[in-house]
């Protein structure tokens, strides 16, 4: 069976002009996926609110406790009700998940070196076992980047991670295509001319584009870390927009 | 198979030198069950942080868009995660639930008349076959009190209704004990002295105590509530404080 695991941002679920669309998008799939979404958006105008400061550390954020319960509050609730109501609304039986549930994505809270990073957790792994069940019973996973830790810790995580865990996790018994939703077309020779999509990756072709020093800096992080699940299973990944799930860059093997 | 339906009150998450030892209590239980809570404190304090005013009529409250909002957040968001990691911790496989997740809690929009109570929804029913595949699965639901409407719209409900609807669900497949915990040792024949406990009520002996006026006033709903949900399938329904869950009052046929 074919599966995609797709990540969206989650800036696509602030605003219902743009999610009510992409859940249009999802329903109109009609084949089995698992939807991971980030959510900084919410967490950032959250903790604004409630006057909780922030903390950076390098560009990267630190979680200390309160912070920690914001993320949980707009990722786990409302950032992930509000798109399962959504799929619901359109037939598609969605299930809405952080990793505590059912232990579904668990992870390491990040060591204290020079610096400590709070309650931030780097994925272990997701139980594809556990997933497959759901989604043999026509359910759809909707996974919000809240994950736990061995000891039971709730921790904030980067939701790439979670998307990659999840495909890697579920490629033992699926065929599954990884989708990466980013705000371009997908990968572009020139990253101002849509036109200029790349449609199909393969290692070859990569090493010559890096070579050729064709591929945008930012770029090669994702398609490194797409080679990356991809030798663990996955069957292929996609980067693409998220009004075109099923366009955009196909890497792979 | 036996399985209890336990309700709590949302104040007891809030606090973790509360939570933590009613974490213990439920682990030891050693047997199946499935969680209900409520989180009223934990929305009027996020409500109360946010500027965000709290409205009521007669009592109860009016649920706009921004508090519904909060109570998604605070109820489906940070106190189910909490519930579920508390349980986690202690080896319970625990999977945390609102309505719309897998349309676990369907419910109906209280209609508008002389006063519209917003996104407040009305219990319709609990699919006990969705509960029943996770408890035979060895997963304990952790159900919050956000509900979902037909049309797929969030719903702020009663917690009491959701446990309520949730163990006539599951009374198709299982034998269900609907476990109401109080800040009271079970029904009292004087509210000041825990020694007047009544360890078990019978259709006969209810009847017998309203007609002597012995039962307090406040307790007569739920003593009623009680016999609705045996008398739609349920096996017993035990009202008991948090930290006894097998003991208390038992309200049997």
């Amino acid at each position: 069976m074919k599966i995609k695991v797709i990540k969206i941002g989650g800036k696509l679920i602030e605003d219902d002009a743009v999610l009510q669309p992409l859940c249009d998008s999802l329903a109109a799939l009609n084949e089995p996926f698992v939807l991971v979404h980030g959510g900084g958006v919410m967490g950032s105008r959250l903790a604004e609110q409630l006057g909780v400061e922030v903390k950076m550390h390098q560009g990267r954020r630190i979680t200390d406790a309160a912070t920690l319960n914001i993320a949980v509050m707009s990722y786990a609730g409302l950032a992930n009700k509000k798109v399962v109501a959504g799929l619901q609304a359109r037939g598609v039986n969605a299930c809405g998940l952080s990793g505590c549930d059912m232990a579904v994505v668990k992870s390491t809270r990040r060591k204290v070196t020079d610096i400590d990073w709070g309650f931030v957790g780097d994925v272990d792994k997701a139980d594809g076992k556990v997933l497959a069940m759901l989604l043999d019973a026509g359910i759809t996973p909707v996974v919000s980047p809240i994950t736990m830790s061995e000891q039971g810790e709730l921790l904030n995580t980067n939701a790439d991670s979670v998307a990659s865990a999840v495909a890697m996790g579920l490629a033992e018994k699926f065929d599954v295509e990884l989708v990466f939703t980013l705000d371009k077309a997908g990968v572009l020779l020139d990253v101002d001319d849509p036109e200029s999509l790349i449609e199909t990756i393969t290692p070859e072709l990569y090493a010559q584009l890096c070579a050729e020093e064709k591929i945008h800096s930012g770029m090669i992080p994702k398609i490194d870390n797409a080679y990356k699940t991809i030798s663990s299973g996955v069957t292929s990944v996609r980067i693409t927009s998220p009004n075109n799930l099923t366009g955009g860059t196909l890497v792979v093997k």
